[in-house]
């Protein structure tokens, strides 16, 4: 192991987005394709609201280990994003909107009975994962915003595109999201790119993007596993009518 | 046990801070009435700066195990009160002016390096009870803040009449919060009458409250013990130079 410097480092983390990150993964392909089917796109808005849903729980863990008052600080913009300044504000009631404009009901969603287990579990471990690890870690771990953007311009136009059963009203979660993404991430590199000082923190540093590459990336193996091929959906878990 | 109603249930709080809140210890009617040395105030901020530093970490461990997005939402406001919106805003910052404004180095204070051990305790009690108790018992630990505007209008009055080595300027913290301590009380007060529903859950919601009855009166127990009667710091904390 030897001491990278930061364009170095970013490079590196570059690179492992390039490699892992889930705008890679075959479901995604399908998805912004316009290969699945109405039932699969719930299946896949479905499991990913309970990402969303715990994302401020991921953030306040982060702010609650965090003795950096201007980390803190920053870090609560995330929080913001996603509750809102009211009820029906933010990034979680955004994307209700869009299981609502699939079809499904509200309190069915949010209720997670449907969730499958791959889903549940992938998140709890991302949520372990910052409560648990230093914080350069936990804030490397949301590094994976370097590479949303992208994958948010390429469903917007999929998507829009390819379903009759999409609006631009239903994806408005995804109209708000980049200049988030973009803000968060450039923070949060900035802060691994000062703080990751040797080449141990440097590793674990490319360590926990690759740890939450993988999160993003079984959460679609799941619903591939599941509801495509061979669509062997777990007991107790949502069941498309189509 | 039997169950009270929501005004009992407040009467039952409001009778805990009666009896239990801090403002009955001996320490704040020597801080409030102008019979504290120099060094004895110096130790009071030096040793509350800890509790203040903690708050917004106790906060967001609040808001890191809530799934009410109302109450989280609502409980960020504590978080934007403590750490501020910028550099040198925020409560904590405001605290700071204080120990600035006694002569502490800021270096000094907020290494904790002086700190009581007995002041330690209590306050990563406080932080463990909220992390590890159940929601209800967490934000009924807040309560004290119901019994704060009075005891924030005593020391005001009292320390600026009695010291003059204290001004309206270094007091800042003080002017801003009782408002704040207004709104976060109504809110938790209102949460925990709404939410006790059982007998059973009415008696954690009191023994919630004082449980930090006693955090904060085992704060001044430590104070009174080093620096006031018989005056035994212990090893390694501040030594006042009067």
């Amino acid at each position: 192991m030897k001491l990278l410097n930061p364009a170095e480092l970013e490079a590196a983390l570059r690179d492992i987005g390039a490699r892992r990150y889930h705008r890679l993964h075959p479901f995604h392909g399908l998805l912004h394709g316009g290969q699945c089917s109405k039932g699969q796109v719930q299946a896949w808005a479905l499991n990913r609201y309970y990402y969303q849903a715990m994302i401020p729980i991921k953030d306040a863990s982060l702010i609650a280990r965090c003795e950096d008052q201007a980390v803190r600080r920053e870090w609560r913009s995330r929080l913001v994003d996603h509750d809102g300044e009211h009820e029906g504000d933010g990034g979680i009631a955004r994307w209700l909107k869009l299981t609502d404009g699939l079809g499904l009901e509200r309190d069915y969603v949010t209720s997670l009975r449907g969730l499958l287990p791959g889903t549940r579990f992938a998140v709890e471990a991302y949520v372990r994962f910052v409560r648990e690890k230093t914080l350069l870690e936990a804030i490397a771990s949301s590094l994976t915003e370097m590479f949303s953007p992208v994958i948010i311009g390429e469903r917007m136009a999929g998507m829009l595109a390819n379903y009759d059963f999409i609006s631009r009203e239903t994806m408005s979660y995804f109209d708000k999201r980049p200049p988030q993404a973009q803000r968060d991430a450039d923070f949060a590199l900035g802060y691994v790119k000062k703080n990751a000082r040797t080449p141990e923190q440097q590793q674990l540093v490319l360590a926990a993007l690759e740890f939450k590459c993988s999160v993003l990336w079984s959460m679609l193996d799941a619903l591939h596993h599941a509801y495509v091929d061979p669509g062997e959906v777990p007991p107790g878990a949502f069941v498309p009518a189509d």
